[in-house]
């Protein structure tokens, strides 16, 4: 306990955890200020979505390499995971399905340029191990392509919904098939392609082992309970903003979500680590894609009022899709100068700029 | 013909001959048992492409480099041209083009993919020559531009026939140009960029050329008598094990036609020449997209009913879109390891099972 | 003045001057023969074009390396733009859009892929500077989501235009923000990467700075007087000629436009200085994408009776696209043989051969 105390004492975005109790208290006294809420249930995910990440890296490091690296690969968005399922359960399929796609795009082009940014405005050329970001970027494709075919099918036919149906539980599970045939290859087969690309050395003391478990097992409930408040209020406090839906599904929630992780790709890039922030940027992307997406359709059947399907908003294929390609392409060589930070930023502002504009009956 | 009945003891896929006279005999005896002939006929044509295969490259391998290679290059998918002809004389142009498609999606994805996995279990990691793969992917992506044009502006003026037909016949003689060109950047001007790709070498004998000439020119002629069977009963005997026209003109049609040099692709891969296999995979691939496919638009002008387009369905360019994208991807730095082989063949499962479960209105 | 004539004596292109007093004459006394005055227009372009591209480059020699590089890659498509502005000012959008995205196409495909044959036709293999070719392959690629986006909103709600519009003003800041990044970045902090990709050496002598501002002051005027001659003949011309209205914004504009251009790509080629081929090939696509672009609808605002959008036919989008990923893909390696310009050239061929043959109607 003494060690969590040090941990917040020397850590200020863990201050923010004051706004966990503000947050219940708020919304016991006044359910209908939405606004204030949202902004309230951003402030008290931030925090916990760092302690969530702590204490799934201090768990991976005591559990030996193989285990720990499965545990950090499914565990990595768990706040992603959370926040997705809490949308599921209330049946905001769109919100989830936003939120998804969003996670992709931000991890894809937001983390990944800020990161190239940010390094190469410190470091004049920065090398990183191209083998990595070259099979993170085909399983982002592999995604992209399981997500585009039932979008592009239901375009030309709109009844087919049975069709779509059934056709994503099968795409869901080969996702997952080859999420863990990717773990098998990461962890198992060929780890030495994936030396440089461990996320949690630097410096940082891992806790205790129960002290983890305890930390993971009782956030992720508050992370549950806040992310409620944060689904309720995240639409209405929208359009407060004067924000469109796609724009808060797409931008907020995700920056929202991985804003944690941001924070590790960000420092790793300062300090010309450059593979810690690809590991990070790419890799969640394709945890999201491979792994949480489809086993929230898997999820749906068991949790959500009527099944989910894989059917995005033609929109959002687009940009998964671009986001990929440029991906691929911007990463195919293993370097980076401050620039190429910029023309991923730049995609990524081009999107956000649409949807901020984009008049609601289109999404 | 000692020579050629030691190849049949030495070879088991030979032994499949027996079911050549059985086919005619069925079609004699029961001509509507469609299911039947179906499963006979695909039995049938597996071995008779695999010695059309090797008298072909006898053939080659007697008339010396140069003009060898020009005849492996032109007569190398034989066996799919023989099958694609006898459709288009039937007049059935969607089955023509679904199996163009499908040939060039399944040598893309499947061949390559089957390949690097098959390979990637014996070895850890494998190089091929890099420069072959890029221009073979090069060719593939020339070809699936001209085969997108036709279909993206008939979507917007579905009206716009005699243009089609027009513009059909012209990227018909610019493809056969362009593979012209190729042949000769890659038997001629530029040969040792294409060094370790060839194809029959491996210890096999070739046989002698008037053999080999018999064979090519009485096999073919099998060939084109059961495929006539196996493009009569092909649709009937589909509905009957309940799977769509669009999965068996994709994935069934292209199996059984290219089974003969899947067998040589997987081969090489499993001995560490990979070369081997990604020549057979990407050639194939771009032999039908800048040679077969348009050598059957300018005979529909003398064999057909009617002219054939080259305007595909549009979830057919779609997918030879995203196979010839990936291939691109994937190939463009010269290293395999099995997990690459994994992504190449989830993609085509993505496909296999779209086609399989898709509604019939849609395709 | 020696000088200019000396220079026009050795350069057989600049005899064709005295088409420009032509030109002036014939519109005086036919203004109605639009076909004669197409062709003279077209005559007297060129050279002035070369004339201008040749002050530009003295001027920028002179003022010294960073200014001279910002001259140069402000004003190094100066006539395009010319030509651009004398049609927004007439209003004629369509024309304008068409020969902006011609332009792009031609330069990526054409004049590269041609640099490439003419090159590989005397050279057996050429190399060039590759990390130049990918970040100007980066910039169009970011400048092709800029175009795309607008273009596939507006395919899914027609009624959007005020969105359009709104949008088509926000990108258009950020391309010219990003244009002027990738400024800071190629001439100041990163100048090593694009170390040989420098335009005016070649043995030529630059003018004195007098003759050179002179001249590049004359000259412009003289383009604009021409180019409004070729505005209002072109379109009536084209009919004369069998063309339809997008063969010629699409490709006569682009190639008259560049001509100046594509001489010294091509010659730099021969002389196996392939850097400076694939500088001007690409470097003039992402300035017209990045700069002259978003300029025009900023500058429609003033100049144009209403206010342009970035909103362009759909099959202009998809062959921006198409363009760009071939170039993309190509230039990854660095190296290059005649058959990889035979490539591009064929994608050029399949895009021009469909827009001479397009149904008035679908455009």
């Amino acid at each position: 306990m003494n060690l969590l105390l040090k941990e917040i004492r020397h850590n200020p975005v863990l201050w923010l955890l004051a706004f966990v109790p503000v947050v219940f208290a708020a919304v016991k006294f006044s359910p209908e200020a939405h606004t204030l809420l949202f902004v309230l249930s951003v402030l008290a995910i931030v925090p916990l979505a760092a302690l969530l990440s702590h204490a799934t890296e201090s768990v991976a490091a005591k559990t030996g390499d193989a285990a720990g690296g499965l545990l950090n690969a499914t565990l990595g968005n768990l706040t992603e995971l959370v926040i997705a399922l809490t949308a599921l359960r209330a049946g905001e399929y769109m919100l989830v399905k936003a939120s998804i796609a969003g996670a992709i795009v931000t991890n894809t082009l937001f983390v990944l340029g800020a990161s190239f940014l940010l390094g190469g405005l410190k470091h004049h050329v920065q090398e990183y191990n191209r083998v990595n970001a070259r099979i993170q970027a085909g399983l982002l494709f592999l995604a992209t392509v399981a997500l585009l075919i039932p979008s592009l099918v239901a375009k030309v036919d709109a009844s087919a919904d049975a069709f779509t149906q059934k056709l994503s539980v099968g795409l869901a599970v080969l996702l997952i098939v080859t999420y863990g045939l990717y773990l098998l290859f990461s962890l198992k087969t060929h780890r030495e392609f994936f030396a440089s690309a461990e996320h949690a050395e630097d410096g940082e003391v891992p806790w205790p082992i129960g002290l983890a478990l305890a930390t993971l097992a009782g956030v992720t409930v508050l992370v549950a309970l806040v992310s409620e408040i944060f689904v309720e209020s995240v639409q209405k406090a929208a359009e407060a903003f004067g924000m469109t839906p796609a724009f808060v599904g797409f931008i907020v929630v995700a920056l929202v979500g991985g804003a944690a992780e941001m924070g590790s790709a960000f420092a790793g890039a300062r300090k010309n680590r450059l593979d810690l922030s690809v590991g990070i940027a790419l890799g969640s992307s394709s945890q999201i894609a491979l792994f949480v997406a489809p086993v929230l359709v898997l999820l749906s059947y068991v949790l959500g009022p009527t099944p989910m399907d894989l059917q995005f908003w033609p929109g959002a294929v687009v940009m998964i899709f671009i986001a990929t390609l440029t991906a691929s392409l911007v990463t195919s060589n293993g370097r980076s100068a401050w620039f190429v930070g910029v023309l991923l930023l730049m995609v990524y502002l081009i999107f956000a700029m649409t949807l901020y504009l984009l008049p609601p009956r289109v999404q």
